[in-house]
């Protein structure tokens, strides 16, 4: 039994790396912190899992320290998290940070999105990027993992098949997005009479992701936008890139294409050409699962693609990656405790 | 041209109240108060009415004491309402207070719902209930009028032709209510991921606006409770009490008794008794609306009845009938601004 | 391996007893019929299980009468379920008919409810009633099972202690449903712009379902009225019952009643007395699973009292059960499959 | 008084001609056809406007051809309304057709996105292209007009300015709908399970209505593509435009442009360029009402451009502009029966 703490527990993808480790069977949730929350039980921040945590109390990040543990998970804010991943690795833990201090391996890049006085590099240079699809090999020897953007994820599922046969010579991307990606703190934004049914253009051509679908895709800045757009959705990312090919191309290629990237891959899957209303993805159809639907339509001129991906934002886009990435670190199987099926309709 | 005043503007009553005021074409909003956005334009807060007031800027509560005015509508917190409404009065305006301040006549009942120190009994002797359904040739000469809560409103026009017929033994009623009657304020229960599709029993018996149904009904506290229910609405009220009646009646009769009680009401409305599916009211064939819409069903034994209400809490709960009431108030067309049909479906 | 036959595969409990049992281990689909669909994938009616049945085709009813296998579930509309039940009965199998043909014990209360011209009394005789947590014993040794209404589920588990000990005099029960209920077949009133959002009253009194709760409650149909709604909600139920007492209690000893009845059982959960928005179940922290909650307040009179449940409809109140149930009559664990958790915030 | 005849009032189009016309006060509804209701009163389909409309049936289209009117709107399905056009015009009634039969000038355009046999060239000839904004001269003048397709005109309000402009090098655009735009009959996409909170990619790259677009903004094909996306709303269009506009602009530049191009247009609005979450438009903030927002961002580079806009698509995509379309071609205010505001929140 791989011993686990959770550092960070009361935010969405605590929970849900809560939920699914209960079900994972070769893991032990052995601690959770949260500074606020510190002696109450567990299910008064997640109430579903009262059954699967009925005693467990959140403890402080102090007594932590010195809880005898083989894995971290770490879900702490942004710029919070680099420290503890450090005294953690120290201590001899196995470390996967679901921040984005250990995503960006390029100071510059980094500096550039996150601003100065981040992770040294060293321990980034320490850190395989959280994505397995991408990384399973480094993973499978790393004791330092990073976690993924959803965002991110959305995007580089989608496009790293054409992104390494270099057809990407443009691409227009927007993330519609459920609220469950703000996060469990209440803002006016969030607050559900303006958020209900919102349909709210958050930012036209960046977002902090994109950083890490520049770095994992190669791509030069110049060639991406990323529009971000609330949609009503609670959990959920659909991303949908207006692509320019580089070079025309036929329809049957980029099936080939796509097929080979995801031949083998237990979690990434294509939609079907038809029926037509089945030939995009929808959040739906992942809704509860660490799977990602990828599917795409090629413009009769043979240039214009769009491309379409779905993800769970709090599964594959955060908790499922890194619990994936933590199963290939200590030597487990990839799909241990993520062989969930999509609740649908739901 | 009536000139208008609004204490505390930035609220979801507030913005209801601009909205039918810019349709009303007797009435001219002269100055709107907020004292956290004194000097920034209203639409920074009411965005879906730029185009109405373009120019218009919040002023302070202080700037507002000088405003050459004939009524004012004060949408401030519960307990901070009655000392304004006391000034406006001084000055010679009429007042419509949306706040709970002087809804309750009797002293002992609003104490105990509300606490003590509330507003002097002169000031609330003076004040007239602001349902004009209930009170109409009071508001036609007052000058000072309360508003009314949203639930007890939907409780108030689906129960009185009942109450006064005496067959009330006992009321078991549920609200069934939208995020919007939880206010513009951020919390986290009204934050979306958790209030999404929410069924959340929040009260199993009772709620503050209990206390406006057993004055406005005449009703013995024992024999009534309030469950109050948040479901998955913005705007909306539901309200659906299972009655036992004091004695047996027939169908027919209670049909006569409610047309009757109707009869020559324009925003209350009978839903027919077929076909089934529009015999109980819902909130959307209301929405955007000063309408209050009730339906029933008498149980074969004669003695239990399900009688169900819907209202826009925004509207016919809150800034709508206010403005009915300040209409009657200052001699105008009850209907005035108010003549809107539902937005169906939406 | 338990072979399985599912009849029927093309609706909503179909769908989610595939979902189920590509998790199970224990048993394998080995063939799924539809008489319309006969001959197409799976996944072009359940897309969302695509990559757990790449390439099993629905075939005929007549095909599957030669279908080697051990057990059938049967997901047919009510009335043509019974035949098939017999027939696979005297080919070895052993059934669990979701249909309501063989829920209802009494010859004549199945009339009353269901018309005449129904299962033959020898059958129905032989069949035990599919809610595990009642009929546990009886299921370990059946080759029939019924399944359970879904709407009678949320009843019977969350009134069964009560009713046991004699407390129900008279209960007033609500089911708020979500659009699953109504199944996959489109319809007016399940139609997107007209079902979104809705508080639609559908029943005032009574429902087909009421009928099990009648016969598994061991109640009087005096004392019951069940009310239908329909909510903004795809999956999930929430029952809402007002209860008057037969005597006087006290709250403490009514929490003995429930934490005793609810005792070892790993599918029903009582929720906490505070913090108070956690006191009463909501269906959005059941999703997906197979559990059952159930909460409860008494009024400070001892007598009134308001007991609330939530299932998911789906699962504990269809496919859940039926596969708990068949895992009893195989000697299989009883949570084999249906070890799910909630899936939250969704 | 304007007698007013509704050819086709069942659906969703004809019931929201209804709302506007009960508040229009210069219009009088003298008669409203369906050929499968005739004989039921109107609020058996549209039960909001019970109180509107308490004893209007539903007559036959027989009997319509009878009615003594001034105008009429057709509400009827495509290919089934130029007939009924004809023939109302040589009774000497004003038309406006709000089905796409008259909208395609250029009858190869016609015939490539509808087929043959559709409506005579003549008659064509004789409709002006209903949205007033575009076109407001000529319908002063006319007899006939068509109505606007509401995808079209999400598009037409927003790029007609940088269109006149030459601006346009190259445009993706997505609509993203609510379920209203598929009308009111019940189908497998439109069922409430299956389509809430769907986000569905419906069409990549074209819709019939971008035939209207290509018109009215004289826009070559091979600039222009346009994505369908379905989305959780029941009413609203958000059109966002990822465009490359054909010579580097400043952003001051498009403000001018934008700003001329909307100046004295009653109907239609620029959101502002900060505060940044309400820069680009929101359907929700349109709700119920004839309004179009639009918005855009310009890229750091110049050359991309984020163009966005909003309407409700059952008022300004269609029976409002028709309103407004009969206002202009009567002689009435262009405003009368349109002055409504947004619902919001809602």
């Amino acid at each position: 039994m791989i011993r686990v703490v959770i550092w960070g527990g009361t935010g969405l993808a605590g929970g849900e790396l809560l939920r699914l480790l209960a079900g994972h069977g070769g893991m032990e949730v052995v601690a959770v912190t949260s500074r606020r929350r510190a002696g109450q039980p567990l299910w008064t921040v997640h109430p579903h899992l009262r059954p699967d945590y009925p005693e467990m109390l959140f403890i402080s990040p102090d007594e932590a320290e010195a809880v005898e543990a083989d894995l971290a998970f770490l879900a702490l804010p942004h710029g919070s998290a680099f420290p503890v991943a450090s005294r953690c690795l120290d201590r001899g833990l196995k470390v996967v940070d679901l921040s984005a201090d250990l995503r960006l391996h390029d100071g510059a890049l980094r500096a550039a999105w996150y601003g100065a006085g981040g992770a040294p590099q060293e321990l980034v240079d320490r850190a395989v990027y959280g994505l397995p699809e991408l990384h399973r090999d480094e993973l499978a020897g790393a004791d330092l993992a990073s976690g993924v953007g959803c965002n991110a994820t959305a995007l580089n599922v989608a496009l790293f098949p054409l992104a390494r046969a270099g057809l990407l010579e443009e691409v227009r991307a927007e993330c519609r997005v459920g609220s469950s990606e703000g996060g469990a703190t209440p803002s006016e934004g969030g607050h559900h009479p303006f958020r209900s049914r919102a349909l709210r253009v958050i930012e036209p051509f960046r977002h902090r992701h994109m950083a890490e679908a520049l770095q994992e895709l190669n791509l030069d800045a110049a060639r991406l936008t990323l529009t971000m757009t609330a949609v009503e959705l609670v959990r959920g990312i659909q991303m949908a890139a207006q692509i320019r090919l580089a070079e025309k191309v036929r329809e049957a290629d980029l099936w080939k294409l796509y097929r080979r990237a995801f031949d083998g891959e237990f979690f990434l899957h294509l939609t079907p050409a038809r029926p037509s209303h089945l030939r995009f993805p929808d959040p739906r159809l992942v809704l509860g699962s660490n799977r990602a639907l990828v599917g795409f339509a090629l413009h009769d001129d043979g240039r214009r693609l769009l491309v379409v991906s779905a993800i769970d934002n709090l599964i594959k886009g955060a908790a499922g990656s890194a619990l994936q990435s933590a199963n290939l670190m200590t030597g487990l199987d990839e799909r241990r405790g993520l062989d969930l099926r999509p609740c649908y309709p739901a």
